[in-house]
């Protein structure tokens, strides 16, 4: 078993807030990412797919594709976007770098499938990141 | 004279946007960073200032103190805000790397006077940055 | 589970030496880490937290309140010390960049209670770290 | 147990090309990675071991040494060669990162004994490593 | 005036290598760089321009538009190129990372007219960079 | 002309700490840096030369030797040393970055005969660093 990662990126606008909790309240848990006229990222995404190397290719999976289909299914949807705003999650959700996290690998996972998907690294800035294995 | 630079960081949301502009010429000449619900970046500041070393501390300056005053006057009124919406630029002002760069540097600029503010450099991503030298 | 990360730094002093080896055995095993005059390192510390994402705010754990527990249970210990003379680390210890990664842990496990301590990483240059998961 | 790693680079050139496809085949497959004349990269190699420290240094393992069995395992069989014509797999191998890695693991696990090796990752570009564990 | 750089890079394959020189010379100037089989680096190439920002944009040049121009006339050029074989330079040339950055700067002025090419920075390693202002 | 840069680096410890001032004067403008017991850096070291490339090699300098030339003259004296008690700077000197940066250009000075040598570059943190051109 091998363990492939394939980086990209994408910028986007985002803010922390709870609508049914007081601006006092949200300012307290969330503090400047409460702010209500948005804030952003430069977002990493770290890809991480495992399988045994192919015979001929000696790849797990051809690094191009998964970067394509990272780039359509995740970047074309995220990059230069507002999280809050622009992107249908399916479900409410609290735009975090563990929520977006979790919401790439679903999405990734439909579209995975002559390896394994085993890590979505999501980076917010150089001092957080996120990480998620299903 | 010995060039000293300080790094400091912010996040910040905006758009790039010509309101007197249809949103087609927006598009073609921003294309998605034209997006009106805004985007983000983690924004690196780099700040140069230039000097003869004090004899006793061996410092051309206190690079505590040139934090402070980056802090002071750029972070706080910058970091986790919108920079079409949050910031009282002075003057009506397109929120570009290069606008953002030159704006700061007459902000520091009042405040470096043991030594002589040399560059601001302002860098959007790991693929973009600006210089200013006054 | 998701698994979230956050970065601090600390720069410190430090030499590898037995006292109760010769100079020849230490700097044969040390090289020139023994130099009794100390060297040092800017240190990076990666501390990782484990758990489900709250339903409201979309974190693991407020990443702003773990970069408040280790800047107050280890940077501040640790920042700008020497850690063979400054440190009461408890026990006797070399102070290896293995030992204070255990140190670390054991500091901070006390402290981490929403979630669960996953990983502290210390890097110690950009060609050595360590990791230790308790 | 504490996991120790070690950084150390080489520079090679190869070409991902299968001599019993096609041209046409090699491109659609492998795209600019099959032109015949080569290209190259400077790979990263991160080499992880696992063991108690010693009570005596602190160390899993010294990192020079591990440093030097990198050095005269690997490095000194890649750096500046050609994977494709200069390298003695000891069998046939397309010179993948994947493959690669795997290579390398078991290079070096001959020469690991007084700790265990625990991951070999390959970097091959900012976009691109392999992880594998054995 | 503001300087504005945009960064792209490109991996390629090269030997540094004097046909009129013994293979004892060669190896005695050039090293390792001198193995007949090639070697190869992942090239980062940072390209400055310099003009006044546009009253509109707040540009002194698009980055996209300039990202564009380094793309067609030098990337797709020289990526997963082999530089001794597959590069018509236009005249004989010893591909070092001078060398190279020269034959940049030549290519690329030729297509910059809304502002003033600057520099070009080639990377070749991470410890290895040269800088050509025209 | 071209520009030629390499990096090499040295580990360190230092304070910085005024003699004929009281303690507390120390603490004042030194802060953490003053303490009597040492602390340390990773020094990242930037040496940039100029020159024309030559025309067999194109080399501006021999990148290796000019690696070796910083090596034997700086790394070998300041790694792994002690800055205010290992070196004799030839006269009495506060081991601020700015100090060193400005000893290491008169060090390599007297070594750089076929090209010129442009700046010294001198990282102490990721967040501060100074340049010095003679």
């Amino acid at each position: 078993m091998v363990y492939l990662t394939r980086r990209e990126h994408f910028n986007a606008a985002h803010k922390l807030f709870c609508e049914n909790w007081s601006e006092a309240k949200n300012e307290a848990v969330f503090g400047k990412c409460a702010n209500k006229n948005w804030h952003g990222h430069n977002y990493e995404l770290f890809v991480t797919v495992k399988g045994e190397p192919n015979i001929d290719t000696g790849f797990v999976m051809n690094a191009k594709e998964l970067s394509e289909i990272i780039q359509e299914n995740i970047c074309e949807r995220l990059d230069h976007m507002n999280l809050n705003l622009d992107v249908d999650w399916g479900y409410e959700m609290q735009p975090s770098t563990e929520n977006v996290a979790i919401w790439i690998w679903k999405e990734l996972e439909k579209h995975i499938s002559e390896c394994k998907l085993h890590c979505v690294k999501l980076q917010e800035t150089d001092n957080i990141f996120v990480e998620y294995f299903g």
